[in-house]
Order: C-alpha cells, then structure tokens, then sequence
C-alpha cells in the first residue's frame, strides 16, 4: 500500500533518488538508497556500484551498508530507516535485516522495477515476502515517490 | 528432498563443511562455502567472517563470491556450483543468483539452523523460496551431509 509520509520521508527518499540518477549517469544499476538514523539524521547516501566496482553484490543498499559500517560501526545501522529508490531485492532486503535496520522505504517497486528493465535477469519476491518471517521484524513502507524513481529506470532503460 | 549425490559433491561438501568448523572456532557463524567450476575443479572455499571482519554481510557465501570475482573475474562465478553448509539465506541466494551461480547445494536447512542456533534472529525463508521466480532459474539441490553440518552447528551453540 502506498505510504502516508512526513516531509522528512520525502526528503529522504529524494535523495535515493538523486543517487540512483547519479549511478545510472555511470552506467551502474539505477538505484541508490539513504541511511537515516533513529533520530532523523541523514548518515549516508550510496550509489549502486556493480559496474564500476566489479562487484555483483554492489547494490545500492550493500553499498551503504558496508559504508556505514567503516565509517559509522554496525551499531549505527540498528533501528535505522533505509530509504532505498527500488524495492530491496532479496539479498538487500536480507542484508538490511542482519544489519538490524528497524524500518524499509520503497519508491519503485518490484513490479515497477521489472517493467522499466525486463524480466531477465530478475528475481522478483517482494521484500515483504523476504522479511515475512523475520524475528525481529523489519517495517516495510511504500511505495513512495514510485513514479519520480521510475522515471530514472526508465530513462535508463531507454538510453543503455 | 535429499540429494542423490555424486562422490565429488560429497567431496566439496566436506571442503564446507570443515570450513564451517573453522569459522565457529574463530568465533564467527559456523557456516563455510566452497566454489566449483562447471567442470568440476573446487576453485574456492570461504568461512563466514561476520564477526572477524565486523561486517554483517560476511557471510561465507558472500565471502566467496566477493573472493572469487577478485581473485578469477565475475566469469568464473557463472554456471558455477556453491556449496554451503548452511542453507543460504535471503541475502546469500540473492547474492549467489545475481552472480550467476547455476547450481546451490545445501546441508544444513534452514529448519536445521534454526534448530540448532534459535529463531531470534533469524530469517526463515528457504532458498528454494527466495529462488522461486528467478529468471534464470537456479538449481537447489540438499540437504546433503546435513548431519555432519548440523553437528557443527549444534557443537558451536553449546560452547557460546
């Protein structure tokens, strides 16, 4: 279901959008993803890197996991928001789990995601599904500001 | 359902399931991998590092996939079979699937892990789940030695 959202959400998402625009300009995955803490700061924002790092795992969200655990320790990460410009694939949403993140916010979804770039390779579980099961839970908002990250998926569909 | 397996399954089944003692006597998850080519060569094994590397995604499937595209090129992964000692979870299929992986045998299943380490926290989803609708389809294949890997685990819950 769509997401009612405070300012501070959309700011937020905003900027993983602006992420993925920047990692699509590089020729990398288009998604990027911001850390926000408990307390409302945001801590980082990641760019997905597969291309330019060499590296499959490279997604958005990896990306600003691994970063905020160098920089900021994993206790940072716990009870965190994670605003990511697509839908956690399954190994994102994952990891954001076993990085103790306590919330998930959306723009594209996964449905959203395979109509921009296809169905191959594609591994299309939504992320509630993934983290159904989870103990502790994760809470999962979205979709929101899905059309504006579509709208980079699709540009970058179009121009690959 | 079980494997009918070949003695070279077997064989790098093993190799990850000492990596998995390996990694409970360091203090870390008590999980392994091992990596092998489509022509049958063991190119890698890895241990799960989450504590030692202070890195939540360090998972030994992670580890080895991460190795194995620095070390061989993110070719050498493609087709490949991986073997873990535990049942991948969400983020270790997600991560063997983007890399291409073709074939994942397990020994410990997720009900294993669970059983042995507690369900708190813990991410239950099966592999085979998290794999359902991936396109290219990945072939899962375990338990196999499940025994062996759950001796381990039981071993590493007792003496924390």
């Amino acid at each position: 279901m769509p997401t009612s959202s405070s300012d501070s959400d959309i700011k937020a998402m905003r900027l993983a959008i602006e992420a993925s625009a920047r990692a699509a300009d590089q020729g990398d995955g288009p998604f990027g993803a911001a850390l926000v803490s408990p307390g409302g700061e945001v801590l980082l924002v990641a760019s997905n890197n597969v291309k330019t790092a060499g590296d499959c795992t490279g997604h958005a969200e990896m990306v600003l996991i691994r970063q905020a655990q160098t920089q900021f320790g994993r206790p940072a990460l716990r009870g965190a928001t994670v605003f990511a410009s697509g839908e956690p694939c399954a190994m994102c949403a994952g990891a954001l789990f076993w990085a103790g993140v306590g919330r998930i916010v959306f723009a594209a979804s996964q449905a959203d995601i395979i109509r921009a770039l296809g169905a191959s390779p594609a591994m299309p579980i939504d992320s509630r599904m993934t983290l159904a099961g989870a103990q502790p839970a994760v809470q999962i908002d979205g979709p929101l500001l899905g059309d504006e990250a579509y709208a980079v998926l699709k540009k970058f569909a179009e121009t690959r």
